[in-house]
């Protein structure tokens, strides 16, 4: 198989209680291929301005990731400043700058354009629906999204997601999709929009997944008591979902039950360090060790 | 083994977005007796008023329950309203009446004090403190508590802890007993205190078990969209966590393991209707059906 994915790069200042850093790499395409860049080669599309930092795109391809998809753009790279306080399950947004990431206009690669697994990495509704008649030959194409969609793109949200396989959102957006509080409520009602599978994701909680067909499965998250930085924690679940997938080549239940296992891992790498410092450095063999560890803790 | 049981015996006035439910039986010992009469023949002590109606007093023993230690006292019995909306995590408290359960000083009957498990229901820390004594032959002591007693009474809860094997509580009231927002961290400070186990129950996003030698295991919480009204699922948990310990004749962490999937199924039950309308109607057979069936949703 073959696995694309379109989204954010971006230059972040984050605060959390461990420190404060600026102009750290970050965006959920980031997040998501260095991840997937575990299981798979994976395949990036997205924008950068002029101030991006070369060292960045070197240490994307050093993991493999096919970086061909990456425009280059007269202006300024998209910034994101947020702080992160107390339980740090959300982030408080101090500010955006979309610079050259409001203009963006993906453009898939023609050698990107066989891809079988596509994720549209957070960004505007708009956005990933122009990803759409890019990907001719896309089996399993996953959605993810965030309040901000929610609340001033919904319709066309949902237009999306019903021509998505399937969709990957936290407890606080599937609410705030559905309106409805009860989670095994709200999963169920976003299935019936049309999706085959559904991942809720639910930070220090764990994950779920559920599909069409009524199976359900459920993890808690590896547990952690050194989180320095949850920026691109559920980026990097994403990307180590789809990247099992990806190697495995199916997308059974099954199979997805173990990538949701993948995703836990590389989120708990994510959140480790400031930016991407600790899952650049995760190697197959941490991976591996990490999981059967996690594996044990939910199994009887 | 033998399972004894000292807390709350009460008549709940419950709010919920599916209905008002007044002077319905409640309380933490009756909860947790119930749910664990489901695996054992589980010894109460509690007290109420003679306004109790006895046929609550009938459905109790009808569990097999033995009652022998619960008083009678002139006066009212415990009266707790609340109310919850939203998504139903916490209960608005809109009032309470200790009535007989304010002077409330346990007495464990003779033929009790041979009890080996012994679970200190939500109640006063004062209450639960004067149990000590009088349970000699006693092999594991799991404490339960609330926010209330954390804020009043922390310094005595905290000299409670150190005296029993085990303490039960929620992710809200680990955060609030350690001042810690992250569980793992807060699940380690607890510990420290002396403890030979901790669970930390979390709602609708399951529970996590840990040991002072290290091991850590969490699940899921049940699926459930029919959530009607949570009162008393913590300790409809806590009794089918110590009812299967009794059952199973040992307290090592396997056992521990399986305990936790039976508390997240009497918890379950106890959460589908109003006071213990559900739980009092459960059977051995939905039991293990319901277990069988909720083991699968995180089997790999």
């Amino acid at each position: 198989m073959s696995l694309l994915v379109v989204g954010s790069i971006a230059l972040d200042t984050v605060e959390t209680p461990f420190g404060r850093h600026a102009d750290i790499l970050g965006g959920s395409a980031t997040f998501f291929s260095v991840s997937a860049s575990l299981f798979t080669k994976p395949r990036l599309v997205g924008v950068v301005g002029s101030d991006f930092p070369p060292e960045h795109i070197k240490a994307l391809r050093k993991r493999k990731i096919d970086t061909a998809g990456i425009e280059y753009a007269d202006g300024q790279t998209f910034r994101w400043n947020g702080r992160y306080t107390g339980d740090m399950n959300s982030a408080e947004t101090l500010s955006v700058h979309l610079n050259v990431f409001g203009n963006f206009d993906p453009k898939v690669p023609d050698k990107f354009r066989d891809s079988s697994l596509v994720f549209l990495a957070n960004g505007s509704t708009s956005i990933q629906m122009k990803v759409l008649s890019q990907v001719p030959k896309a089996k399993f194409i996953m959605v993810d999204t965030m309040n901000l969609w929610i609340e001033t793109e919904r319709e066309k949200l949902i237009e999306l997601i019903k021509k998505a396989n399937g969709l990957i959102l936290n407890n606080h957006e599937a609410a705030m999709l559905t309106g409805k509080h009860n989670l095994i409520a709200a999963a169920k009602e976003i299935l019936a929009y049309g999706l085959d599978v559904l991942v809720i994701k639910k930070g220090e909680h764990g994950a779920m997944l559920f599909d069409r067909k009524g199976n359900f499965f459920a993890i808690p998250a590896f547990p952690l008591d050194n989180v320095k930085d949850p920026t691109g924690a559920g980026d990097s679940f994403a990307g180590g979902f789809m990247g099992y997938l990806d190697k495995a080549g199916n997308t059974d239940f099954n199979t997805m039950k173990k990538a949701l296992v993948y995703g836990t891992m590389t989120a708990s790498f994510a959140v480790e360090d400031f930016s991407l410092n600790r899952l650049l450095k995760a190697t197959t063999v941490q991976l591996k060790t990490r999981a059967e560890k996690f594996k044990k803790m939910f199994t009887l």
